[in-house]
């Protein structure tokens, strides 16, 4: 029997830590109002309701793939799509984030929160990325929302800058809290598992705003969960992305939890992510979204800095530090593409 | 001539790095709407207003040097307020921030910038400080914004979380940045030296959003200014403390600009805080605010990590790392204060 083949597509190498033939580029929200064909397609419905049509969802998905040449798709959905299609009285309003009807308060509140059914609840999930693997030719990847993020959307009632009602629950009533972050690993789980059995071939959980906790905070009130999350979704055998937002502090805790591969924002220079997380085969970022308004040289400059900058022996996929902002200009995305491209090829 | 005698003050002393009888307290945004009594001498009128009474700001400055025993009272004003004396239309909007009537957009709105003279066009700001010397037994701190901050309020408008306008502004014309960066500089320079000619014993300068750039950004778009500041307010012999949120990766930086006191949120362990930075005399930090709406277990148990975990050989002050939020128990900040005290006294 021959060895096992090189991964030779490029995405799929460098999350594996494995030689390419140029770094990938794939961008957080890539799919979003940036695009005016995604304005033009989505026009003003709701998006949760929009999820719901795998046609529409997939051709959303594929409009920043031919736009930009990405080297993978990342589906078009919403970390809160599970908790509305298990019943969760939840709606994301243009200009404020996902806004939910009652927020989580108490023991009682557990209840509301039943577990994913993922074929029945949201068959329309699995056909999109059914769709999707069946014409594209670059990797899909699905993606969940992490326990920290989303319990903080439920408890809050929407985005929070000081997440403190999530803080008091968390540190008041820790018993609850744990098992209300077991309910949103349950939930992830499943829903990751559906989008790989569909055709992912990859995944990112998004813990965007896990970087409000101290150290302490989150070894103590999220890395349990979120380790149980990577533990059950091995098996998958696909490589799996761990993001979040100001998590400099988090990075060797949360590179601990079992991922893949760590998706750092642009605070932390990749050298010292690096170094604080070794265990990563392989780290993604981190151009600060808010560089993409700049003029051209600008854009090119720090590209140029970060692919200089990274460190030797880790793998590399380029994206954004955070979601592509809704003012960027699309050809800046496309030729920041081709940059990294033009830039890494050997 | 004998030798300088030691200081004896606990909070001067820390900021010196000198021995202290027991850790120095006193919490940002210590006067504030989580005091009963500054609800009800405040009632609902304008902050930016109110300042104009030092007989008011005074009594709102002491109240919670009452309430809490804390180690230094912090003047009662707002980092916006030398803009606003100087005929800047901006709003302290309740449950918004800061809101500027005209956003900063281009060349011409740098002639809106005048500087401070700060006798003249605050002259209330000296008198309050002048005031509280006199009828404190603790040192009063005074403040001022730091650049990068007052111009993301300029240009944004408002609060912002991602600070985008901001970011384009300075990566799209980075001559009228500076320029703008310089006249802030100039207005922080003016305040603080009237400050510390009315008996400000210490100062702190707040760019509290700066952690919103990559360490490339701020060396680049603010260390220069806010160098100058430090160089320029170095001979008022005041300790300066110089404070941000999330700076994790810019605390080598922040350091190297020239103050005494390095002020951390509480992202950043004071170890590492102290690694990163070893030019700080001293530390300024760090319990998350968020953790003081936990039941007393858990502040005292985080109080008690926190002192034990910090660095030997540099000074600190014990401090939130950020303002307190207004839900806070009163009762706690003053049991916070005691546990401090007691656990430090040696």
């Amino acid at each position: 029997m021959a060895a096992a083949p090189t991964e030779t597509d490029p995405f799929l190498a460098a999350c594996a830590g494995q030689p390419v033939r140029h770094t990938p580029v794939w961008f957080m929200r890539q799919a979003g109002r940036a695009l005016p064909e995604y304005r033009a397609l989505r026009g003003d419905g709701s998006i949760l309701e929009s999820l719901t049509h795998p046609e529409l969802a997939a051709e959303i998905t594929m409009q920043p793939v031919r736009r930009y040449g990405v080297d993978a798709a990342v589906v078009f959905s919403d970390i809160m799509a599970p908790l509305w299609a298990t019943g969760v009285g939840v709606d994301i309003v243009p200009g404020v984030g996902p806004v939910v009807e009652h927020p989580f308060r108490s023991e009682d509140d557990l209840r509301r929160l039943r577990p994913l059914v993922a074929g029945e609840d949201m068959p329309w999930a699995g056909e999109t990325i059914a769709m999707l693997t069946e014409q594209l030719k670059v990797p899909v990847i699905g993606f969940a929302g992490g326990p920290f993020t989303l319990a903080s959307y439920l408890i809050e009632g929407r985005p929070s800058r000081e997440h403190q009602s999530t803080k008091a629950l968390m540190h008041a009533e820790p018993e609850l809290w744990h098992s209300l972050l077991q309910r949103l690993v349950d939930l992830a789980v499943a829903t990751i598992e559906d989008q790989v059995a569909a055709g992912a071939a990859a995944v990112q959980i998004f813990d965007s705003w896990v970087g409000t906790l101290s150290a302490a905070d989150y070894d103590r009130f999220v890395l349990p969960a979120v380790t149980r999350f990577f533990d059950d979704t091995r098996h998958l055998g696909v490589p799996r992305i761990h993001f979040g937002v100001g998590t400099g502090e988090l990075l060797h805790s949360m590179a601990s939890a079992g991922a893949e591969v760590l998706g750092v924002d642009w605070r932390v220079p990749l050298p010292a992510a690096a170094e604080r997380a070794p265990e990563a085969g392989a780290l993604q970022g981190n151009l600060d979204p808010a560089v993409c308004l700049a003029p051209w040289p600008v854009v090119a400059r720090e590209a140029r800095r970060i692919i200089s900058e990274r460190p030797a022996g880790v793998g590399h996929v380029f994206n954004l530090g955070h979601g592509v902002l809704p003012e960027t200009d699309p050809d800046t995305l496309a030729r920041l593409v081709d940059l990294v491209h033009e830039e890494t090829a050997g």
